[in-house]
């Protein structure tokens, strides 16, 4: 059996929230217009530049992380004109819909999904597209577990255009570096649910002031996701609609909990856990789907369907062992199982994921010798 | 002295949360497409139904009560057709610059703000704009305390024009009666942070069949706010996107207390309110912004600053004695306060706010009899 409450949450978001952030949540609720909510949202804004790495303030959006996708698109471009997008998986064609929907032509890079952008690639793709205004790219893909080399790409964009650079960290943001002012990446995106360890329902945009100067001039019609009204909010230090109030309370102890930690040994947890991961299902004999180079180490995507036993089967398993994995999207449904190890997500956490898969794939009828996965990530563990 | 952590949160919202509701929100996080939360989105969308009085399943929308207003015009109405927006304080206005910013040619009627709007003035606009596709009012006015009649306004639109009715419940829906069906509203907005004693981050549409039809020929782009996503979604038992998790745990708990309280006698005890607390505004000698007949049983506004003092001095001086109410809006500020009394709001929470308020008058020099306000509301509590 397994009790119901330690169920352990191991998909790419939401993620487990502390139980530190959830206490903060508790707080009695202020007023939005209040000298105690411009504290709040003063002292979040500072501690989220360094998670962005920028000397802008952070945006905060109340809403998903689509949201703030959707900020980023209708900010920036206006129907008509022409607009780049990177599409490595789910999250990248999110931005292609948005683009589209907007009536922005599209300029749609399709890779493979499970492998990263070549820079040389994008590079090209933008010499024949040069009146792009914003190339748009995901950090993290959380569909497949591709991590995007964001800086690569940013530079080339910046080397080969004059295209605003806009990524979506949604789901990698405080689990890996970040220093989107010297990468020259012009709007960052990311919400709450993933690495930064809330709940769901807040997201945050970072501008530079060069997407600014565009921002300012684009005629497109926009209220709640309107950047600009937040800018100058931000600047009377409040919010321009009433903000998710207990989720920003948790967002304080949340980033006060990755500062004690400091941000580099978030990153380096992070590499480890997924390199503990990959070690783990290596051994165990399975396919991972992205190569290490392209690895996140926020989220892992392990190939099911080919072999004798069914991703969504196992993933009935390891629900009843009380372990949730996420399954594939859109044509990846049924064929790939992915683990979520970032957030608040330490060594033990995926040993304890890998001893049950191990169970899982005995159960489901995959020969797999036990504590083999188990070793091979404890290994990594002790030694790298 | 005061203890900090006992703050009387009298504002029009976000208002106090119970304790019951905040251990909710305490739930570990799921996956957002589990069956777990396929439960939660339909046991919460099943007991809205009765607040909004209607058999169609309110949308859940996480952002604040704006991005439902915004919800609300783009999916309805396209640039260049024509919409009314009845305009009897801020909120009306908000709607009116959603409508503007759409280039949606806007018809605004206008009332003095403190004024309910009448059906039969609201009909003889209709008629001087007959290709309106859509008339937008709020329920309650929460710049000025005013309540709306819409039943009556609905009736009003139904008889001469075949425009949407859409209202903005926002700072009243589960604390007034509302029966949009039967009414003939087409779409009912609302938001968490004010009668249903949530925190903000969450928002409400509920559609009538008529409104969807417009809805479905509506070609205005739209993303995260288009309603067509959630009700598509709805169906698979989802949400289009990840939800604020936490507030919809505390949604199901906040809709259970209604529940439990029944109703009818949700909205005695707010009816109640309302009276106890004008007994005792009037007793101290002070103004009333609106007539008993507009006054919302939420939120009441007091006139300030024509006499010897002053709002935001007063607002001050009850800050100081640890109760909290809220100054004006736009050109009201400085020159009225208001007192929220919705949600987690009971008799005493009343007496309370009216005795500080007896002190601080005081305190700002205006001679009023020590008690005399808590008298007349307790008159009210005992014999109404």
């Amino acid at each position: 059996m397994s009790f119901s409450d330690k169920f352990h949450l191991r998909i790419p978001g939401p993620t487990p929230v502390p139980a530190r952030v959830m206490q903060a949540m508790q707080k009695p609720m202020i007023g939005h217009r209040s000298g105690e909510a411009s504290s709040l949202y003063l002292e979040c804004s500072a501690k989220l530049k360094l998670v962005f790495g920028t000397k802008t303030d952070p945006l905060l959006l109340s809403s998903s992380g689509t949201g703030a996708l959707e900020a980023a698109v209708v900010n920036t471009v206006s129907p008509g004109e022409e607009a780049v997008v990177v599409v490595t998986g789910a999250f990248g064609d999110r931005f292609a819909k948005i683009v589209q929907k907007y009536g922005i032509t599209l300029h749609r890079l399709d890779l493979p999904w499970g492998k990263a952008c070549d820079p040389d690639l994008l590079a090209s793709f933008l010499r024949q597209h040069p009146a792009a205004k914003a190339v748009f790219f995901t950090y993290c893909e959380t569909s497949t577990g591709v991590l995007n080399p964001v800086r690569e790409l940013a530079q080339s964009v910046r080397e080969h255009s004059d295209a605003l650079v806009i990524a979506d960290g949604v789901s990698c943001l405080g689990a890996v570096p970040c220093k989107m002012d010297e990468w020259g990446i012009d709007i960052m995106v990311t919400g709450s649910q993933k690495a930064l360890m809330l709940p769901p329902g807040l997201a945050f945009a970072a501008v530079s002031q060069r997407a600014w100067k565009q921002i300012e001039q684009n005629p497109t019609p926009r209220f709640y996701l309107d950047l600009l009204a937040y800018r100058k909010n931000l600047e009377k230090e409040t919010t321009p609609y009433t903000p998710a109030l207990s989720l920003l309370y948790g967002l304080a102890e949340a980033l006060a909990m990755l500062e004690e930690e400091g941000l580099p040994r978030v990153f380096a947890r992070h590499e480890r856990l997924k390199t503990m991961t990959r070690a783990g299902i290596k051994a165990l004999g399975l396919e991972l789907m992205t190569s290490d180079a392209d690895a996140s180490p926020t989220v892992t995507s392990v190939y099911g369907g080919r072999e004798k036993w069914e991703a969504e089967t196992l993933r009935k398993e390891l629900r009843a062992l009380g372990v949730g994995v996420a399954g594939g999207q859109q044509h990846l449904k049924g064929k790939i199982f992915r683990i979520g190890h970032m957030g608040y997500c330490d060594e033990l956490d995926i040993l304890t994921v890998l001893s049950a898969l191990e169970i899982a794939l005995i159960k489901t009828g995959v020969p797999v010798e036990l504590g083999s996965g188990v070793k091979a990530a404890q290994e990594v563990m002790l030694h790298v």
